[in-house]
């Protein structure tokens, strides 16, 4: 036993959820679950804890992020363990267990909400945990689901009251733009593996340095000119995936051929949601299709497409845009307040019996004084209090008192909560 | 990237939750939910990552158990990290960091649904991955909130549907307890701590093994008969939180003066759940109230009192008495079946006209005939479905077919889905 106090702080980049906080994650986690399922996504969980070899399988370059940027450690039985820094591995594992089952099913949809972790440099903003609405659609490679999962993260930011013009859906396709490198004679897989990366720092460089790192790439200006403009060119209507967004009715979607999206393990569409307002530059949600997850467990390859969507971001997005209600804190319909401690017992009776009409109740057994229990149930949002005497509990009959209306009503404890 | 195959199995000892699986557990969790929030509960959590320290500063016999039981590892900061093996080192930590604003709000009541993991060697029923409802009352050291917290786990069960016969409360009070030792004059701490870790055992040994073991302790064979005699002494109603639960008509309850739990930090009443069928020996709901965590922090010592409740063994005691609902998958109202791919697309504008009017629709895109799809549909427990061809497509007129009933209803897509 140490003499020095412990600190109340929680262990570094993650959060505690007090309920006030964990109101606004319920808010946001019911949402999530509750647009999905109206789309029939079915959910699904797995633990946190994952063999390590399932992200260092995906290549070289995985098995430097799985070193560095995750948490991973030893067991004591010798088993290198990592604490999963993305759902779509995990999900791609379970789906491989059961494809034979699975299969005469698709197109299989499912969604979950797991918390994930990244050993973060500490920066504002950078959480080392945080949770993520995770969809997915698989078995059916056909652009209508390609539709499907864009519209359904669409249907979120409506649903948590957003308007089209605060947020941007941007869309491009790994397997087009592959074939349009090709055109130009670029042929080397590495070669646009690079200039993808570069792409997606296009926003972020201005346009002449754009076009500099493409020679550095090239080292043929006429063609790093071509790139740039093909890169740049209008939406010509030609991608059917945003042509079947907006037959959705969805206008916020821009065909953006230089989105690129960090996974090597995208095959076709990608896309991505950003918030409009220049507040928040980390993508909302991103996804897109994926062909050979499956394969790494010896399966044969099962088409998928999903997309993965933070709280964290999301949060920043909904304060930003002030969508977030002000009354999401739970408080129960009636309070019950003993008039002294003597009473607490008797309080509790009551309660039971309001509780199996179906109300929520709680009993204010605290040492306060009745008018300062009152004023408590009236701050927290409490519609409705009974006080209870020793004339209460021997008469049988009591008021019940709306804090809201002012009104009140008294008679026995069924004729009133009524 | 490695050739060999790898393997779809979970990490040793945690669970996947596939769809049917999800269900129930996401039945398990609203079930807890509801009924806490019927007594006023406010939902908090935090991460399940937390700095060793705070199960260490409990004792040297706490950080034997976070060496040798816990999952604990250095991060690349070299701060020592637990995932969490229990609840409430979290929640009094939050407490305690918070206090000063709480304090005037007594009694807070909070629950959560957190996972926690714990090494264990591995055998039938356990597991290193379990969830747990938890719930505590702060602030308020009264008879009425031990009762009311009891009356919570109580009433889980009835949500559950459990009769009273299926489960059996056990209550007990360390501090009574401790009285009853120094009346008989044993006064030494270690002593009494010995000789409560045996009572805990007493159920799995012989009354005659048990008087033997005492006498071990005592050196004193008629003092080991009083104790023994104290301890199997019937029930004489002077227990005032067992009499508060027969008052709210709760009868399957019983003062079981062997009753120990295992956490040192229990200072009043402790109670725990069992199933009575025998074939469920582990506690299904175990707690009491503690009055010291929170002075680990330098802060005022706040009194709790609170439960744990454990996800595995409520699930064996449900299947056990048969309590688990067989319809608890998801699925959604309407099926939207198209003819043949071509008509994907279509039907994705038709699932969307009906998700608008708040219906949950998903589109079976797959490739089977149409008569294999409605019987995907109908073996899922889907109520409608609508086939969509060519024809309904022009004419916007639309057949919704009732699986169940077989009634067929044809008009505009609004006139059939209402």
């Amino acid at each position: 036993m140490t003499n020095k106090n412990l600190s109340t702080d929680s262990y570094k980049g993650v959060r505690d959820f007090y309920p006030e906080d964990m109101a606004v994650q319920q808010y946001i986690f019911s949402t999530w679950a509750k647009t999905a399922e109206s789309f029939g996504f079915e959910r699904y969980d797995a633990s946190v804890l994952e063999p390590s070899e399932l992200y260092k399988a995906k290549g070289a370059e995985n098995e430097e992020m799985v070193n560095e940027q995750t948490y991973t450690f030893t067991d004591r039985g010798g088993r290198e363990v990592t604490l999963r820094p993305e759902m779509t591995p995990t999900v791609a594992r379970m789906i491989a267990g059961r494809w034979r089952e699975l299969a005469s099913k698709a197109p299989i949809r499912w969604y979950s909400i797991p918390n994930m972790f990244r050993y973060e440099r500490m920066q504002k903003g950078r959480l080392r945990e945080h949770w993520q609405f995770n969809c997915d659609i698989f078995g059916v490679n056909d652009v209508s689901m390609d539709v499907e999962i864009i519209a359904l993260a669409y249907q979120i930011f409506k649903n948590f009251g957003a308007t089209d013009d605060m947020f941007t859906i941007y869309v491009n396709n790994r397997a087009t733009m592959q074939l349009a490198y090709q055109s130009l004679g670029i042929t080397d897989a590495q070669t646009i593996t690079t200039i993808t990366r570069l792409n997606d720092k296009k926003d972020k460089i201005s346009g002449s340095e754009y076009l500099e790192k493409l020679n550095d790439i090239t080292n043929d200006s006429e063609l790093s000119t071509t790139i740039k403009k093909m890169i740049e060119a209008e939406d010509s209507g030609d991608n059917a995936v945003v042509a079947g967004l907006r037959e959705l009715g969805i206008k916020n979607v821009i065909l953006d051929r230089s989105l690129a999206r960090g996974f090597d393990y995208y095959t076709g569409t990608i896309f991505e949601i950003k918030d409009t307002s220049g507040e928040n530059n980390r993508t909302l949600c991103g996804g897109g299709r994926y062909d050979n997850l499956t394969s790494m467990f010896g399966n044969d390859a099962v088409s998928g497409i999903g997309f993965g969507f933070g709280d964290v971001s999301l949060r920043d997005f909904l304060e930003t845009h002030k969508l977030l209600p002000d009354n999401l804190s739970f408080t129960t319909a009636i309070v019950v307040i003993p008039m002294d401690e003597a009473l607490n017992l008797e309080a509790q009776k009551i309660a039971k019996q309001i509780r199996d009409k179906g109300i929520s109740v709680s009993v204010d057994a605290g040492k306060k004084r009745v008018g300062e229990k009152i004023g408590r149930a009236s701050d927290k949002g409490v519609e409705k209090v009974i006080v209870i005497g020793e004339n209460e509990v021997s008469t049988q009959v009591f008021t019940l008192k709306n804090l809201k209306s002012g009104e009140e009503k008294t008679g026995s404890l069924l004729e009133i909560i009524v």
